[in-house]
């Protein structure tokens, strides 16, 4: 059942003893939902604690510095950010059929919950949740104003992509006057890297080949670079962008070998070209900015498959080229 | 003689014919305050032009496409984010004693125009001069505001930095409302690279050497460096943040050659160090977070001078490290 903000807060206000639930592979976004949640609800003087399959990456630390997870018996089940009950992975599976509250911004979200709140308009799930916790009148401190504003920027690329709101904005400059030291943050989110990490950008950069009149990249990965060069496909996470920052190209692929001779393709756009309708020709799909398949065979063989199938995108005739 | 929102609003709409000066080597801030400028004021009627001593960068060609210059004889001019008149260039030298206005955001400015509108705690100029928009009433329409915008995403980094202010926040949104296609503009400000441009920063990913207890990173880039990758000086402009992006060092060196044998130091710091206070033992200064000083000499020995000069700040001492 879809409830308004109005409903929300009632209910929040209404409820005590929360499971606070957010999605496996934890991002800044229900991370800062979760616990921006949980310290609103703690102020008011309700019990809750926030849970995950996964364990909470260290670079989000700063949000569960003595957080301290309290003691009692759950009431009331909430989800945030979490478009599928699938989504709770493993250890929280056991929660997926009593969901009683599910504050979420996707359009995907499947409607598992008890009762739903999702703007799809929303930037993050953290932007609709600011709208709550400013229509219960909760008190919002310096931690829940960073948990908050972390979960903006970081599903923005920091107010960089399209998904961003005039709300985005403008809340941020209110949290904003609760002290957070957005510098800080913004560092860790954005600017930290670790040397593995480097390593992969830079072998990203070095094998970048360029096809179709300079308009298309592709970088592949293999098994055997991962090795000898010393990084792991985790660090791979959030490069696909690199493969179209260079001037002029208009799509670009990263392949990635996953076991011997299966490759994860993962495609950009930073034009009009549609990659999600290119991927879904090798039985992928996604968005039209960004978009995957994965392909089994001889990697030059996957280059020159991909290639034929982006080529008309391009308005590029790959026989006459 | 300072001056206020309203003084300001009231002279710009007083006046009429205007040279809008830039800063030489122009960056988004001064080419979105002075395109901004100039369109607002010729919405209300008025003659303006925009001039600089440099050429303007193509990437902000979306800023004057369809500009043109207009033909009439200067009667009032005014300058944007310039602080000093010296930055004026050799081209625009000749009105440095004749500025009647400065909208500027540098606590540096030097008061050199008869009537000055600095505000040293603005994100831009462009935040300083939407203001002054807004106390004119001003038509701001959707290439005006793509401009402002431009100016506040540019000078703070895409919000990333702790110089922006909550109004680059509530500003931006409002720019928002003229349909400024971010997503495009922030794609071209902070994603697009040339080749070249890739080519340098895989040379900082490759050469960089840590130090003192992988809390300090050097990366030099040599005349050599450069000749055999194929890539110029320029390219470095901007590339000395990636020497603090490797997780745990709070001090980043990018030394590069000018002419044989003699070094330009870019320091950059992702803690509480200071690095203007280590530059200026060197001679030269700066910025908390981002100084710099010039050293001639070999490049080894340069190396160990920095070393020891670094060292202290991180509570290392060398000879025993």
């Amino acid at each position: 059942m879809q409830i308004n903000l109005k409903e929300t807060a009632e209910f929040l206000k209404s409820r005590d003893k929360f499971y606070i639930l957010t999605h496996q592979s934890p991002d800044g976004d229900t991370m800062g939902a979760g616990f921006g949640l949980c310290y609103a609800l703690r102020s008011m003087g309700k019990s809750a604690n926030v849970l995950c399959s996964d364990e909470f990456p260290k670079r989000y630390g700063f949000m569960y510095k003595d957080y301290g997870p309290q003691k009692f018996s759950p009431e009331t089940i909430v989800a945030v950010d979490v478009a599928d009950a699938k989504l709770l992975g493993s250890k929280l599976a056991q929660y997926g059929d009593y969901v009683e509250l599910c504050i979420d911004h996707h359009v995907s979200n499947t409607g598992y919950a008890k009762r739903l709140l999702v703007y799809p308009d929303a930037s993050a799930a953290c932007e609709v949740l600011y709208r709550v916790l400013a229509e219960m009148g909760a008190d919002i401190d310096k931690r829940t104003a960073e948990c908050l504003y972390t979960g903006i920027a970081t599903d923005t690329g920091c107010f960089k992509y399209g998904n961003t709101t005039k709300l985005a904005h403008t809340i941020s400059a209110k949290l904003m006057e609760h002290g957070v030291d957005i510098e800080s943050i913004n560092r860790d989110m954005f600017d930290r890297k670790s040397k593995e990490r480097l390593i992969a950008e830079k072998h990203i950069l070095s094998d970048m080949e360029y096809y179709l009149d300079d308009k298309c990249t592709i970088t592949a990965v293999t098994l055997a670079d991962m090795e000898s060069k010393g990084f792991s496909s985790e660090e791979l996470e959030g490069t696909a962008g690199i493969t179209v920052q260079p001037e002029g190209v208009q799509v670009g692929v990263l392949i990635k070998e996953k076991e011997k001779g299966k490759f994860k393709v993962s495609m950009r756009s930073a034009s009009e070209v549609d990659v999600s309708a290119i991927c879904a020709k090798f039985g992928g799909g996604g968005h039209v900015k960004a978009a995957g398949c994965t392909l089994e065979g001889e990697l030059e063989d996957i280059k020159l498959k991909l290639l034929s199938g982006i080529a008309p995108s391009l308005g590029i005739d790959l026989w006459l080229a």
